[in-house]
């Protein structure tokens, strides 16, 4: 098997969401630590893996790919002989699991990528928060996980009845959120409350949130 | 074979990639017109099929989807044997594709929806247009498009070297952005605007923009 890397920065999400991939597969990897304030992914080598100039990027041998989730998907596709089998194989079945995958990056990421920021990370290196972003993004979750509840009363996982990529895209923000004034929307409601303890209990994400810096 | 039903509306750039996909397979499918002035969408018997409230959503049978990308990618799954075929096969191949399915979803998406509203949908609805929102925008499609740019001087399309859902994706919001002032950042690039000349050009997607009212 040829060397796995992957480029990224443990504070990052999307980074953060194939380091569990590859966890949840038991695949080795050699982690590359790209260090955003010196502006080391708008330049080369990294610029080359990726030319939209984000982290992560990711190798397997001579292939090189960018976007967290076309890279997780490639993970479960080539590996599906290892660890976790993180996608279903039922057609029907599939196609509801790729609708929430769906999901998750349509809705999901869009409100949860400016509350990260603004709650999680924005604190951590300083920055005041802007509470106008805040409030309009927190209504905004506020009306998705309305959505996650009814599905989840009806699903023991978002995307069918076993943990697939769907549900491991959302734990890296989850670390974050999870930690802020945002907590209460997830744990108001019981079903999607419960989707959050199982999900963050499992042995692979605690091997990934030891890799994050507090 | 069960009946298909769109449901949707001819304006919608999300209902006009699942109908390229129809057009593209050969599949024959019933369109129901849903009307977002009337506020259709937020309402039974609509709500039901997408608890978002959004256009467009789709039927197989029994099988019930929304979220435009999952339903494309499900028919071409599920009618591999009819019409193009639309995706890549070989893993590491398929691998790419994905990665440009996301660049679209990610990048252009983002961008090109808010373009198509201000100087496709308003002018045709009478609303004044943001100036500001058009010119960030501009300048955001201007650097993907350099990235296309490169990208299909090495490739022939986007996803590879056929025509697949990733080229596919990017219709809808061509049909509105070829006929603006944006027309240019596409013109003055010879791939992307080669590109465009082809994929624009498909019988497949000339019997959509009939569809389309002008
Ligand atoms: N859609 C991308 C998002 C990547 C992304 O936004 N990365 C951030 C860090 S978390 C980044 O590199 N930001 C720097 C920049 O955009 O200049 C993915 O899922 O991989
Ligand atoms: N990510 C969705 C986007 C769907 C979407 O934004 N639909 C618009 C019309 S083009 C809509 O229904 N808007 C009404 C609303 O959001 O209330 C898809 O790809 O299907």
């Amino acid at each position: 098997m040829a060397t796995i890397k992957v480029h990224g920065s443990p504070f990052s999400v999307p980074t953060m969401r194939v380091i569990a991939t590859l966890y949840e597969k038991q695949i080795e990897f050699e982690f590359v630590d790209i260090n955003l304030r010196n502006g080391d992914h708008k330049k080369e080598p990294f610029i080359s893996l990726n030319p939209f100039g984000q982290i992560p990027a990711f190798e397997d041998g001579g292939l090189k790919l960018f976007e967290s989730r076309a890279i997780t998907q490639y993970i479960d596709d080539e590996y599906g002989d290892k660890g976790t089998k993180l996608t279903i194989s039922d057609s029907k079945k599939k196609a509801i699991m790729r609708l929430w995958l769906e999901v998750e990056s349509q809705h999901y990421d869009q409100v949860s990528t400016k509350l990260v920021w603004e709650l999680g990370l924005k604190p951590l290196f300083g920055i005041p928060l802007d509470t106008k972003i805040v409030e309009e993004n927190e209504a905004k979750l506020d009306s998705i996980l309305n959505v996650y509840e009814k599905r989840l009363s009806e699903s023991k996982y978002l995307g069918g009845e076993s943990f697939t990529l769907v549900d491991l895209h959302h734990l890296p923000s989850l670390h974050y959120l999870m930690k802020s004034q945002i907590k209460k929307l997830f744990e108001s409601r019981p079903y999607v409350s419960a989707w959050v303890a199982d999900i963050t209990a499992r042995p692979a994400w605690s091997k990934v949130t030891a890799m994050i810096p507090n």
